[in-house]
Protein backbone atom coordinates (compact mmCIF):
# COMPACT_ATOMS: atom_id res chain seq x y z
CA UNK A 1 0.00 0.00 0.00
CA UNK A 2 1.40 3.25 -0.89
CA UNK A 3 1.23 5.56 2.45
CA UNK A 4 -1.15 8.72 1.48
CA UNK A 5 -0.20 12.06 0.04
CA UNK A 6 1.27 14.42 2.62
CA UNK A 7 -1.25 17.36 2.95
CA UNK A 8 0.95 20.37 1.97
CA UNK A 9 4.41 21.27 3.71
CA UNK A 10 4.58 19.86 7.36
CA UNK A 11 8.42 20.57 8.43
CA UNK A 12 11.01 23.50 6.80
CA UNK A 13 11.65 27.24 7.51
CA UNK A 14 8.01 29.09 8.70
CA UNK A 15 9.35 32.28 6.95
CA UNK A 16 9.84 30.40 3.72
CA UNK A 17 6.42 29.26 4.08
CA UNK A 18 4.73 32.53 4.82
CA UNK A 19 6.65 33.95 1.42
CA UNK A 20 5.24 31.15 0.19
CA UNK A 21 1.81 31.58 0.82
CA UNK A 22 2.17 35.94 0.32
CA UNK A 23 3.52 35.36 -3.21
CA UNK A 24 0.58 32.64 -4.15
CA UNK A 25 -1.96 34.96 -2.58
CA UNK A 26 -0.82 37.93 -5.12
CA UNK A 27 -0.86 35.95 -7.90
CA UNK A 28 -4.02 34.39 -7.32
CA UNK A 29 -6.10 37.64 -6.14
CA UNK A 30 -4.61 39.29 -9.48
CA UNK A 31 -5.74 36.07 -11.74
CA UNK A 32 -9.25 35.53 -10.11
CA UNK A 33 -10.00 38.77 -8.50
CA UNK A 34 -10.91 39.25 -5.26
CA UNK A 35 -14.04 37.61 -4.67
CA UNK A 36 -13.33 34.73 -6.57
CA UNK A 37 -10.32 33.92 -4.85
CA UNK A 38 -10.21 31.63 -2.31
CA UNK A 39 -7.95 30.08 0.50
CA UNK A 40 -7.77 26.76 -0.93
CA UNK A 41 -7.15 27.58 -4.14
CA UNK A 42 -4.45 29.65 -2.37
CA UNK A 43 -2.82 27.25 -0.41
CA UNK A 44 -2.82 24.79 -3.23
CA UNK A 45 -0.84 27.71 -5.55
CA UNK A 46 1.49 27.61 -2.09
CA UNK A 47 1.71 24.14 -1.58
CA UNK A 48 0.18 24.25 2.01
CA UNK A 49 -3.08 23.65 4.24
CA UNK A 50 -5.72 25.90 3.77
CA UNK A 51 -5.66 25.63 8.10
CA UNK A 52 -2.13 27.06 7.69
CA UNK A 53 -2.82 29.83 5.51
CA UNK A 54 -5.77 30.95 8.69
CA UNK A 55 -3.37 30.04 11.27
CA UNK A 56 -0.50 32.60 9.78
CA UNK A 57 -2.90 34.93 7.99
CA UNK A 58 -6.33 34.75 9.64
CA UNK A 59 -8.88 35.66 7.28
CA UNK A 60 -9.02 36.19 3.42
CA UNK A 61 -9.07 40.23 3.46
CA UNK A 62 -6.61 40.03 6.61
CA UNK A 63 -4.63 38.34 3.74
CA UNK A 64 -5.11 40.45 1.05
CA UNK A 65 -3.65 43.18 3.30
CA UNK A 66 -0.69 41.01 4.31
CA UNK A 67 -0.21 40.06 0.56
CA UNK A 68 -0.34 43.94 -0.47
CA UNK A 69 1.57 45.20 2.47
CA UNK A 70 -1.44 47.28 3.63
CA UNK A 71 -0.09 49.80 6.55
CA UNK A 72 -3.15 48.99 8.35
CA UNK A 73 -4.96 45.29 8.41
CA UNK A 74 -8.68 44.76 9.38
CA UNK A 75 -8.25 42.91 11.74
CA UNK A 76 -6.01 46.19 13.50
CA UNK A 77 -9.34 48.32 12.34
CA UNK A 78 -11.63 45.79 14.13
CA UNK A 79 -9.64 46.12 17.49
CA UNK A 80 -9.62 49.83 16.95
CA UNK A 81 -13.71 49.40 17.07
CA UNK A 82 -14.53 46.76 19.46
CA UNK A 83 -13.30 49.06 22.67
CA UNK A 84 -15.74 51.43 24.55
CA UNK A 85 -17.18 54.13 22.97
CA UNK A 86 -15.86 57.24 24.85
CA UNK A 87 -12.70 57.18 22.92
CA UNK A 88 -13.85 55.27 19.45
CA UNK A 89 -12.35 57.77 17.12
CA UNK A 90 -8.91 58.80 19.24
CA UNK A 91 -8.10 54.97 18.65
CA UNK A 92 -9.18 54.84 15.47
CA UNK A 93 -7.77 58.00 14.22
CA UNK A 94 -4.83 57.04 15.98
CA UNK A 95 -4.11 54.06 14.26
CA UNK A 96 -3.96 55.73 10.79
CA UNK A 97 -1.72 58.40 11.90
CA UNK A 98 0.39 56.23 13.36
CA UNK A 99 0.55 53.37 10.66
CA UNK A 100 3.71 52.82 8.77
CA UNK A 101 3.50 54.22 5.15
CA UNK A 102 7.14 53.36 4.63
CA UNK A 103 8.06 52.70 1.08
CA UNK A 104 6.23 49.40 0.23
CA UNK A 105 6.36 47.96 -2.97
CA UNK A 106 3.21 45.90 -3.19
CA UNK A 107 1.27 48.21 -2.11
CA UNK A 108 2.52 50.86 -4.27
CA UNK A 109 2.32 48.52 -7.15
CA UNK A 110 -1.68 47.72 -6.06
CA UNK A 111 -2.03 51.66 -6.08
CA UNK A 112 -0.54 52.22 -9.39
CA UNK A 113 -2.56 49.14 -10.89
CA UNK A 114 -5.95 50.44 -9.92
CA UNK A 115 -5.58 54.03 -11.27
CA UNK A 116 -4.50 52.47 -14.47
CA UNK A 117 -6.51 49.17 -14.89
CA UNK A 118 -10.34 48.27 -14.68
CA UNK A 119 -9.61 44.72 -13.24
CA UNK A 120 -7.20 46.03 -10.41
CA UNK A 121 -9.60 48.49 -9.77
CA UNK A 122 -12.57 46.37 -8.89
CA UNK A 123 -10.34 43.92 -6.86
CA UNK A 124 -9.33 47.01 -4.50
CA UNK A 125 -12.77 47.65 -4.65
CA UNK A 126 -14.25 44.64 -3.13
CA UNK A 127 -11.76 44.60 -0.97
CA UNK A 128 -12.88 47.86 0.39
CA UNK A 129 -16.68 46.64 0.12
CA UNK A 130 -16.58 43.05 1.83
CA UNK A 131 -12.90 43.60 3.86
CA UNK A 132 -13.32 47.09 5.37
CA UNK A 133 -16.92 48.22 5.11
CA UNK A 134 -19.29 45.16 5.85
CA UNK A 135 -16.66 44.25 8.58
CA UNK A 136 -16.78 46.67 10.03
CA UNK A 137 -20.37 48.19 9.82
CA UNK A 138 -21.48 44.62 11.23
CA UNK A 139 -19.42 45.76 14.72
CA UNK A 140 -21.00 49.29 14.84
CA UNK A 141 -24.53 49.22 16.31
CA UNK A 142 -25.96 51.90 14.12
CA UNK A 143 -28.34 52.83 11.58
CA UNK A 144 -26.52 53.40 8.47
CA UNK A 145 -23.17 52.03 9.71
CA UNK A 146 -21.69 51.18 6.53
CA UNK A 147 -21.97 54.75 4.79
CA UNK A 148 -20.61 55.67 8.45
CA UNK A 149 -17.47 53.86 7.92
CA UNK A 150 -17.10 54.96 4.41
CA UNK A 151 -17.29 58.71 5.48
CA UNK A 152 -14.75 58.29 8.37
CA UNK A 153 -12.52 55.92 6.35
CA UNK A 154 -12.52 58.71 3.68
CA UNK A 155 -11.42 61.07 5.55
CA UNK A 156 -8.54 58.77 7.15
CA UNK A 157 -7.53 57.20 4.00
CA UNK A 158 -7.44 61.13 2.37
CA UNK A 159 -5.29 61.93 5.82
CA UNK A 160 -2.65 59.26 5.78
CA UNK A 161 -1.74 59.78 1.73
CA UNK A 162 -1.06 63.83 2.31
CA UNK A 163 0.42 63.05 5.24
CA UNK A 164 2.60 59.89 4.53
CA UNK A 165 2.17 59.07 1.00
CA UNK A 166 2.66 63.11 -0.50
CA UNK A 167 4.07 64.25 2.25
CA UNK A 168 2.40 67.70 2.57
CA UNK A 169 4.28 70.23 4.51
CA UNK A 170 1.91 70.96 7.01
CA UNK A 171 -0.14 67.80 7.69
CA UNK A 172 3.68 66.34 8.31
CA UNK A 173 4.54 69.50 10.26
CA UNK A 174 1.78 68.84 12.80
CA UNK A 175 2.26 67.12 15.85
CA UNK A 176 0.73 63.99 15.75
CA UNK A 177 -1.68 64.51 19.15
CA UNK A 178 -2.72 67.55 17.46
CA UNK A 179 -4.11 65.77 14.51
CA UNK A 180 -5.65 63.26 16.74
CA UNK A 181 -7.62 66.05 18.67
CA UNK A 182 -8.69 67.61 16.35
CA UNK A 183 -9.55 65.00 13.95
CA UNK A 184 -11.09 62.57 16.40
CA UNK A 185 -13.92 64.20 17.18
CA UNK A 186 -15.22 64.38 13.54
CA UNK A 187 -14.36 60.53 13.29
CA UNK A 188 -16.68 60.53 16.20
CA UNK A 189 -19.17 62.24 14.88
CA UNK A 190 -18.96 60.14 11.86
CA UNK A 191 -19.37 56.96 13.48
CA UNK A 192 -21.66 57.26 16.29
CA UNK A 193 -23.19 61.40 16.05
CA UNK A 194 -26.81 62.08 14.56
CA UNK A 195 -26.19 62.67 10.70
CA UNK A 196 -28.47 64.64 10.26
CA UNK A 197 -28.00 67.16 13.05
CA UNK A 198 -24.41 67.75 11.70
CA UNK A 199 -21.77 68.94 14.10
CA UNK A 200 -22.42 72.15 16.20
CA UNK A 201 -20.27 75.08 14.50
CA UNK A 202 -19.03 77.59 15.68
CA UNK A 203 -18.84 80.44 12.87
CA UNK A 204 -15.08 81.99 13.48
CA UNK A 205 -16.22 84.63 10.36
CA UNK A 206 -18.67 86.34 12.82
CA UNK B 1 16.86 96.55 -41.73
CA UNK B 2 15.79 93.10 -40.71
CA UNK B 3 12.26 93.38 -39.00
CA UNK B 4 12.35 92.16 -35.14
CA UNK B 5 11.62 89.13 -35.05
CA UNK B 6 7.79 87.99 -34.05
CA UNK B 7 7.17 86.80 -30.69
CA UNK B 8 5.34 84.10 -30.82
CA UNK B 9 2.47 83.03 -33.06
CA UNK B 10 0.08 85.79 -33.73
CA UNK B 11 -2.88 84.02 -35.49
CA UNK B 12 -3.67 80.33 -36.20
CA UNK B 13 -6.48 77.99 -34.56
CA UNK B 14 -6.37 78.82 -30.98
CA UNK B 15 -7.49 75.23 -30.17
CA UNK B 16 -3.89 74.18 -31.81
CA UNK B 17 -1.99 76.72 -29.50
CA UNK B 18 -3.93 75.80 -26.24
CA UNK B 19 -2.71 72.14 -27.05
CA UNK B 20 0.88 73.46 -27.60
CA UNK B 21 1.02 75.03 -24.40
CA UNK B 22 -0.48 71.82 -22.50
CA UNK B 23 1.72 69.65 -24.11
CA UNK B 24 4.92 72.41 -23.08
CA UNK B 25 3.43 72.57 -19.74
CA UNK B 26 3.45 68.95 -18.69
CA UNK B 27 6.76 68.50 -20.48
CA UNK B 28 8.61 71.44 -18.64
CA UNK B 29 7.09 70.89 -15.27
CA UNK B 30 8.22 66.88 -15.79
CA UNK B 31 11.38 67.91 -16.35
CA UNK B 32 11.64 71.30 -13.98
CA UNK B 33 9.35 70.08 -11.01
CA UNK B 34 6.62 72.23 -10.50
CA UNK B 35 8.60 75.01 -8.31
CA UNK B 36 11.77 75.54 -11.14
CA UNK B 37 8.71 75.52 -13.43
CA UNK B 38 8.40 79.01 -15.11
CA UNK B 39 5.81 80.32 -17.44
CA UNK B 40 7.93 81.90 -19.38
CA UNK B 41 9.98 78.70 -19.94
CA UNK B 42 6.50 76.90 -21.06
CA UNK B 43 6.05 79.90 -23.75
CA UNK B 44 9.66 79.35 -24.89
CA UNK B 45 9.12 76.21 -25.73
CA UNK B 46 5.33 76.46 -26.69
CA UNK B 47 6.61 78.96 -29.39
CA UNK B 48 4.12 81.55 -27.73
CA UNK B 49 4.10 85.01 -26.31
CA UNK B 50 3.94 84.59 -22.01
CA UNK B 51 0.85 86.63 -21.99
CA UNK B 52 -1.03 84.06 -23.91
CA UNK B 53 -0.44 81.55 -21.51
CA UNK B 54 -1.28 83.58 -19.07
CA UNK B 55 -4.73 84.55 -21.03
CA UNK B 56 -5.40 81.10 -21.80
CA UNK B 57 -4.79 79.31 -18.14
CA UNK B 58 -4.48 81.84 -15.60
CA UNK B 59 -2.00 81.50 -12.94
CA UNK B 60 0.87 78.52 -13.08
CA UNK B 61 -1.20 76.63 -10.71
CA UNK B 62 -4.47 76.90 -13.00
CA UNK B 63 -2.10 75.88 -15.77
CA UNK B 64 -0.57 72.79 -13.90
CA UNK B 65 -4.02 71.75 -12.77
CA UNK B 66 -5.55 72.08 -16.71
CA UNK B 67 -2.43 70.25 -18.08
CA UNK B 68 -2.82 67.64 -15.67
CA UNK B 69 -6.96 67.33 -16.72
CA UNK B 70 -7.38 67.89 -12.55
CA UNK B 71 -11.02 67.43 -12.11
CA UNK B 72 -10.96 70.36 -10.31
CA UNK B 73 -8.81 73.61 -10.73
CA UNK B 74 -7.43 75.92 -7.94
CA UNK B 75 -9.45 78.86 -9.70
CA UNK B 76 -13.03 76.95 -8.78
CA UNK B 77 -11.67 76.11 -5.18
CA UNK B 78 -10.85 80.27 -4.79
CA UNK B 79 -14.19 80.74 -6.01
CA UNK B 80 -16.18 78.30 -3.55
CA UNK B 81 -14.30 79.68 -0.81
CA UNK B 82 -15.28 83.31 -1.82
CA UNK B 83 -18.99 83.22 -1.32
CA UNK B 84 -21.02 84.25 2.32
CA UNK B 85 -19.76 82.09 5.02
CA UNK B 86 -23.12 80.44 5.39
CA UNK B 87 -23.07 77.80 2.83
CA UNK B 88 -19.23 77.74 2.89
CA UNK B 89 -18.97 73.79 3.54
CA UNK B 90 -21.82 72.94 1.22
CA UNK B 91 -20.25 75.12 -1.85
CA UNK B 92 -17.07 73.13 -1.30
CA UNK B 93 -18.48 70.04 -0.67
CA UNK B 94 -20.32 69.82 -3.60
CA UNK B 95 -17.71 71.08 -6.12
CA UNK B 96 -15.86 68.62 -4.76
CA UNK B 97 -18.70 65.78 -5.47
CA UNK B 98 -20.08 67.26 -8.68
CA UNK B 99 -16.33 67.35 -10.27
CA UNK B 100 -16.10 64.88 -13.02
CA UNK B 101 -13.83 61.98 -12.47
CA UNK B 102 -13.73 60.25 -16.02
CA UNK B 103 -10.89 58.77 -17.26
CA UNK B 104 -8.33 61.72 -17.11
CA UNK B 105 -5.26 60.24 -18.83
CA UNK B 106 -2.92 63.26 -17.62
CA UNK B 107 -4.49 62.79 -14.23
CA UNK B 108 -4.11 59.19 -13.81
CA UNK B 109 -0.68 58.97 -14.85
CA UNK B 110 0.28 61.95 -12.76
CA UNK B 111 -1.18 59.89 -10.18
CA UNK B 112 0.89 57.06 -11.14
CA UNK B 113 4.00 58.66 -11.56
CA UNK B 114 3.42 59.87 -8.02
CA UNK B 115 3.28 56.89 -6.61
CA UNK B 116 6.26 55.15 -8.04
CA UNK B 117 9.04 58.39 -8.09
CA UNK B 118 10.44 60.51 -6.13
CA UNK B 119 9.93 63.33 -8.45
CA UNK B 120 6.53 63.10 -9.79
CA UNK B 121 5.72 63.25 -5.99
CA UNK B 122 7.63 66.03 -5.20
CA UNK B 123 6.19 67.97 -8.16
CA UNK B 124 2.58 66.70 -6.97
CA UNK B 125 3.45 68.07 -3.37
CA UNK B 126 4.53 71.35 -4.26
CA UNK B 127 1.67 71.66 -6.01
CA UNK B 128 -0.78 71.08 -3.44
CA UNK B 129 1.38 72.99 -0.94
CA UNK B 130 1.76 76.15 -3.20
CA UNK B 131 -1.09 76.02 -5.28
CA UNK B 132 -4.07 74.55 -3.13
CA UNK B 133 -2.90 75.41 0.33
CA UNK B 134 -1.37 78.84 0.24
CA UNK B 135 -3.57 80.26 -1.95
CA UNK B 136 -6.92 79.04 -0.18
CA UNK B 137 -5.35 79.48 3.21
CA UNK B 138 -4.83 83.24 1.78
CA UNK B 139 -8.51 83.65 1.41
CA UNK B 140 -9.59 81.95 4.99
CA UNK B 141 -9.41 84.87 7.76
CA UNK B 142 -8.92 82.48 10.33
CA UNK B 143 -6.05 81.19 12.21
CA UNK B 144 -4.96 77.71 11.91
CA UNK B 145 -6.08 78.31 8.44
CA UNK B 146 -3.17 75.88 6.15
CA UNK B 147 -4.53 73.40 8.65
CA UNK B 148 -8.22 73.95 8.11
CA UNK B 149 -7.75 73.71 4.08
CA UNK B 150 -5.55 70.79 4.72
CA UNK B 151 -7.83 68.95 6.72
CA UNK B 152 -11.19 69.44 4.76
CA UNK B 153 -8.94 69.03 1.59
CA UNK B 154 -7.59 65.51 2.97
CA UNK B 155 -11.55 64.63 4.13
CA UNK B 156 -12.77 66.12 0.39
CA UNK B 157 -9.90 63.95 -1.53
CA UNK B 158 -10.37 60.52 0.20
CA UNK B 159 -14.37 60.99 -0.64
CA UNK B 160 -13.67 61.86 -4.21
CA UNK B 161 -10.98 58.77 -4.90
CA UNK B 162 -13.26 56.41 -2.98
CA UNK B 163 -16.57 58.21 -5.21
CA UNK B 164 -15.40 58.33 -8.07
CA UNK B 165 -12.16 56.52 -8.85
CA UNK B 166 -12.21 53.34 -6.74
CA UNK B 167 -15.88 53.45 -7.50
CA UNK B 168 -16.63 52.15 -3.84
CA UNK B 169 -20.79 51.09 -3.35
CA UNK B 170 -22.27 53.04 -0.83
CA UNK B 171 -20.48 56.12 -1.73
CA UNK B 172 -21.34 55.77 -5.43
CA UNK B 173 -25.42 54.54 -4.69
CA UNK B 174 -25.04 57.58 -1.90
CA UNK B 175 -27.25 60.66 -3.29
CA UNK B 176 -25.47 63.88 -3.77
CA UNK B 177 -27.42 65.92 -1.73
CA UNK B 178 -27.19 63.20 1.04
CA UNK B 179 -23.31 63.19 0.99
CA UNK B 180 -23.52 66.92 1.04
CA UNK B 181 -26.17 67.53 3.62
CA UNK B 182 -23.99 65.18 5.99
CA UNK B 183 -20.69 66.23 4.97
CA UNK B 184 -20.96 70.16 4.73
CA UNK B 185 -21.15 70.85 8.21
CA UNK B 186 -17.54 69.15 8.66
CA UNK B 187 -16.26 71.04 6.06
CA UNK B 188 -17.40 73.76 8.18
CA UNK B 189 -15.96 72.81 11.45
CA UNK B 190 -12.81 72.49 9.94
CA UNK B 191 -12.51 75.62 8.05
CA UNK B 192 -14.62 77.97 10.35
CA UNK B 193 -15.35 76.67 13.23
CA UNK B 194 -13.19 75.94 17.10
CA UNK B 195 -10.88 73.33 16.22
CA UNK B 196 -9.98 73.35 20.35
CA UNK B 197 -13.56 72.26 20.98
CA UNK B 198 -14.35 69.72 18.64
CA UNK B 199 -18.02 69.21 17.22
CA UNK B 200 -20.64 68.42 19.54
CA UNK B 201 -21.19 64.92 19.33
CA UNK B 202 -24.82 62.68 19.75
CA UNK B 203 -23.22 59.39 21.46
CA UNK B 204 -25.57 56.70 19.41
CA UNK B 205 -24.29 54.74 21.71
CA UNK B 206 -26.26 55.76 24.58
Amino acid sequence: VTPAPRRGRRCGDPEVTRQAILTAARATFAGAGYEQATIRAIATRAGVDPSLVHHYFGSKEDLFASAHQYPVSPAEILEALEGGAGTLGERVTRLLLEADAKGSEPFEALIRAAVSNQSARRMLRSFIERGVLDTAASHLAVPDARLRVALAGSHLMGLFVMRRVIGVDIATATDTERIVQVVAPVIDHYLTGDLSRGPAVVDAFN
